[in-house]
């Protein structure tokens, strides 16, 4: 009995795998680059995206500025879609409970039935907004080159003991929302100490989305990942 | 091959609905009244209760006041049982990832799998908090009398449109970090409009547990919680 349950849970993530290796093919062939954005709910996420948009949007005169999509994925409704639909970029909506069962994560399989809306073609950077949760989105690839979560400040300092997987699964941490410091009993130094505790190394970006303080480093952080992406061509 | 996924998931359900009586026929028959805590990450569950025991704790005189027990819900660790260690009531900690797969959220059968530990016939009302997480964890019965969620304002005006299944299932939510209303973009009165939007009537209860604001109302909720109880006998 045992060991049956095992292997359900087996197959079941090797289904996700495949599928998701599937999606990271069709991304190579279209040449795009895809970051799975990944936090708690409200920690900031969609702000981020949406101060994002604007500075690539902004810079859209120069030929180096990466062309950005949009995956978002919620339970449901289509808020943060709405959020950034006035900016000039592909945005594919995905709801976890149109057929998907109310999930609290994306898997493979979600983003799959996402990418015939997604024009792979006419972009470079893929930014796929999963659903709010520190628990089991870290447990579904989607096809992604590289995992980064946000942590808000207002979230307190233990949460990277609490939630471990999902600090350990991501190769960036963005501690947002570092404007609220000085009206919180937060101490950051032990924050930063309890992220390294949890993925020993991880970098960690230091983040007001409200603000546009950090932005700087971000968009850096995607331009560079759109170049690697280049320089493999 | 539909058919047979629905009747699995209608199974798995009856099941957690069935130990979820069991454990309300335990509670009954110890006179315990339980609260089924709930929120986002972050939100201040922990903060709240660790108020709430401070009080009960001062007011332990008072033949009145109800003798609380906590069962403490996180994927791992004891962080929250810890901090919450320091007052008279019984604590019993629960972990997702010690045979129950590192689950999102706690369903029947691991609060079921508490009880032993906790004495029931020495406390009046038994506050279970959660695993931080605004969508599983309302899909699950645990055998509670109360649900009661708390939406932090920092997490912003539109998490009851996005995740309005955990505002429906509540019959009371707290409203926290108040004290940060100043320092943040949002509108109390659009999230109050949001929060009523997902459950028509729903109460709701403005509160800073960092301040104390709000903490009277809350208090005297759960010694009437405890009355309404007691009154039944």
């Amino acid at each position: 009995m045992h060991m049956q349950r095992i292997r359900v849970v087996r197959d079941a993530l090797d289904a996700n795998n495949t599928i998701a290796r599937a999606n990271r093919d069709d991304f190579d062939r279209a040449d795009v680059r895809v970051v799975n954005l990944m936090s708690a709910p409200g920690a900031g996420k969609t702000t981020l995206l949406e101060r994002t948009l604007a500075r690539f949007d902004d810079a859209s005169a120069e030929s180096s500025a990466p062309r950005l999509g949009v995956i978002e994925g919620d339970v449901q409704g289509n808020f943060d879609a709405q959020r950034l639909a006035e900016f000039h970029v592909p945005i594919v909506q995905i709801n976890t409970d149109g057929g998907f069962g109310g999930e609290c994560h994306l898997d493979a399989n979600m983003v799959r039935s996402a990418l015939p809306s997604m024009p792979l073609d006419a972009i470079d950077l893929l930014m796929i907004e999963n659903v709010g949760n520190l628990v089991c989105p870290a447990e579904f690839k989607v096809g992604e080159d590289h995992r980064v979560m946000i942590t808000a400040v207002t979230e307190g300092e233990d949460k990277p003991l609490k939630y471990p997987l999902m600090f350990r699964a991501c190769e960036l941490v963005i501690v947002n929302k570092i404007d609220l410091l000085p009206h919180l009993d937060i101490d950051l130094n032990r924050l930063l100490a309890n992220i390294d505790a949890a993925h020993p190394g991880v970098r960690c970006m230091l983040m007001s989305a409200r603000t546009g303080e950090g932005l700087d480093a971000w968009c850096a952080w995607l331009h560079a990942a759109a170049r690697r992406h280049a320089a493999i061509q």
